[in-house]
């Protein structure tokens, strides 16, 4: 059973009633409910907890980590940061959702840093179309999935060029966004996922939480051998191999 | 100065007066004329000349060939399909235009040769989106390329995951497409490049033609070793050297 | 519970004493008793069977198939091939072993056919390096898995850039190969893998069976949406949301 | 003509007999005087100057960044990092040489910043193969580069799946390397090439001198657009386009 934390900064829940409306179990509760039936072992962190519920034990039994942030990323503490970028590198899957695009972690990993992209609240239709119908993360759902209104992200997306590229996002302004996109880093996988504005119930499609739960599985540790770093071994044994034949 | 050849069906233009009135000199001149700024050494050839205009010498003298077909990608004779194949493996670079997607060449280079994709006349808007602002293909122009007439072209497209995505499409009715991107094959490089409906002035247009131009730079042949395939020379010279080691 | 097809061509072990030594129920019987421990449905086909033992009926209830070939590739139907062909597209993983970098099938897939890459019997060591850590497809193995002896494959192996590189040999006489990668094609999922010449005991080999049964989980079908391809639906719909806005 | 800055920490050189008597110039003059027939304009900074000679009015004026560090990677301030990193994204070229994959500003490009490789002083043969013969880098060079003597850096190389895999090394001792790889982050390019240890006479051999100007070739900045982030323009004017369909 993939023992699954949902992190979130539990904020805009806290702050503001209409997020608490659409949320009232803070989307961290959402996401837990909505993934009850996949059989994770499902646990929840938020920014407020000590350590931001990410201490060492917590992270070291979790195998794939969730996570959703917006108005607190420069609250997240370093330590934090660098604690679970090691074990990202180590093997620990993270999936990032909407706003976690601008998260430290997420910037660390990707190399880009800038938190840069284009964005409205506007209340447009988007439509994210499966662009690798051979990708586990698509399975389950149809050729596009349809959310009447969320808030727009547009290109550019300053990541990397992803490993893969499972979704395409339209919105009815006029921007498009690469809206499911995989890497590798280190042992590890990551999964960016764009849907999930706090204003929206979006979490409560089922599609969306299908995808999300998809994630989980394909992000799930590989049983791999970590690689030896630093100095290698000498020679000998295969030189004497060589001079053999 | 790069020696490029603009192959086109030119069956459009002969059938269909609509067709001939957007482009009198045929595609390939429309191409031919938007492109004579760029200092590229160029010629035509269409499907109706002898050997489809693509000779040996012809295709042994090109560093870069364009392709624009639709009605008669059956008529297209194997043996000049194999030409061209053989061609693009040993360097030649090789520009796809349109509905060129559904060509004998691309399929063949492409693996998935299924010519699919969604499609639809309803003279919408299109927004190609750069994705990749530090690719050469992008140079010179904005952030966008807005159309305000296209056929549609949607997703999913059944190509292979591309080597370097450089745009994404926005259609106003609803649909993306991923309609600059590029591969390598062999020694060749290739670019598909959506834009071009005949009935519309696409190759008209500035910046259209600035990315065929780029496409064309980018495509030219480097330099390079050609491989040595087959039966490897004997280890004696390398078994010597580790041996004293 | 995955239903696997392991096709072998089943020429060299009927016409060479040696290689019937090393193989003696054949490339196809080595590679099913080894995996058997891993839970598949297992079923063979050679090519001297009606059909090559492909069959309609056999593909279509075959999650993944293994593909071995070497002296006939030849005399592989292009009618089998074109099925084969389908089948991937549509969803049914293939695994492409050593020599079967020939095939047409795999030709085919890979839009390069040009069957081309370095090779050297000298009885080398071959050293097979896990390039991601992440990946499941080098799940319970260590860094590198070592083959005290095989046939040498170099680079330039004329694949496309695959859209996953997982191993890199490094062989004694001075080359290197990617000897195990992952495409998508369609709904499909591709995984070509190196080692396997017919006069060696590599498919008994515990770490070489492990990665041919993990690449057969990888490529197992995902539970996705068939692209809808062709004319794509009316706007009306969408336009009269949009207007309504 | 293109403005190529040589970035090199010049301790070995000047606290190592050994390596002044390869490098009486430093690193950075060696490469200078090899690229001098390239046509670049070329300039060199070091270490100990002020801002490390990287000054703002430097990187403004720089083109393409070349990279080497070993010894004192903590010592680059991180202020000059992100100068550079800003750069980078913004479309200054960056080539890395040998043991700068453990640079400050290439592990925080990368995301993995952990400096993880194996690696061997012993003297052993190194062949660099061409893996990707389209690729303007390797133009100009056989199918592979053979250096007699240097270090060994092996698998695994904990980097981000690469953009274009160019050249994978080949040596003795049993290890392989992608050797030559590049990426694109934001409008910035980045090559990252391996051979070059202090002690060997690398950087006199013309066909590594060849690689590295192809790479400032490759990497020197597009004439792309500068993407706009952050909230984006109002609909009104798509809106009353779509509204009129």
């Amino acid at each position: 059973m993939l023992k699954v934390t949902i992190w979130n900064e539990f904020r805009h829940e806290v702050q503001d009633a209409e997020v608490r409306e659409v949320y009232p179990k803070g989307i961290h509760g959402a996401l837990a409910d909505g993934l009850a039936p996949y059989g994770f072992d499902l646990r929840t962190a938020t920014l407020d907890e000590p350590e931001h519920g990410l201490t060492e034990e917590v992270l070291n039994s979790t195998d794939v980590l969730l996570w959703w942030g917006h108005l607190a990323h420069g609250e997240v503490s370093d330590e934090i940061v660098n604690r679970v970028h090691q074990r990202v590198l180590d093997g620990m899957g993270l999936i990032v959702l909407h706003s976690g695009h601008c998260a430290k972690i997420f910037a660390k990993l990707m190399g880009t840093n800038t938190c840069a992209l284009k964005w409205r609240e506007a209340d447009e239709t988007e439509r994210l179309w499966v662009i690798n119908p051979a990708h586990p993360i698509a399975a389950g759902i149809g050729e596009y999935i349809e959310l009447e209104r969320e808030e727009m992200y547009g290109e550019h997306f300053n990541i990397p060029a992803p490993d893969e590229l499972v979704f395409i996002s339209w919105f009815e302004g006029g921007e498009v966004f690469r809206s499911g996109v995989t890497y590798h880093r280190g042992r590890g996988k990551i999964f960016y996922f764009r849907p999930g504005h706090e204003t929206y119930p979006t979490y409560y499609n089922e599609q969306i939480v299908r995808v999300i739960a998809n994630g989980v599985n394909w992000a799930a540790p590989s049983d791999t051998a970590r690689p030896v770093y630093g100095h290698a071994q000498p020679l000998q044994e295969i030189r004497g191999k060589v001079t053999a034949l």
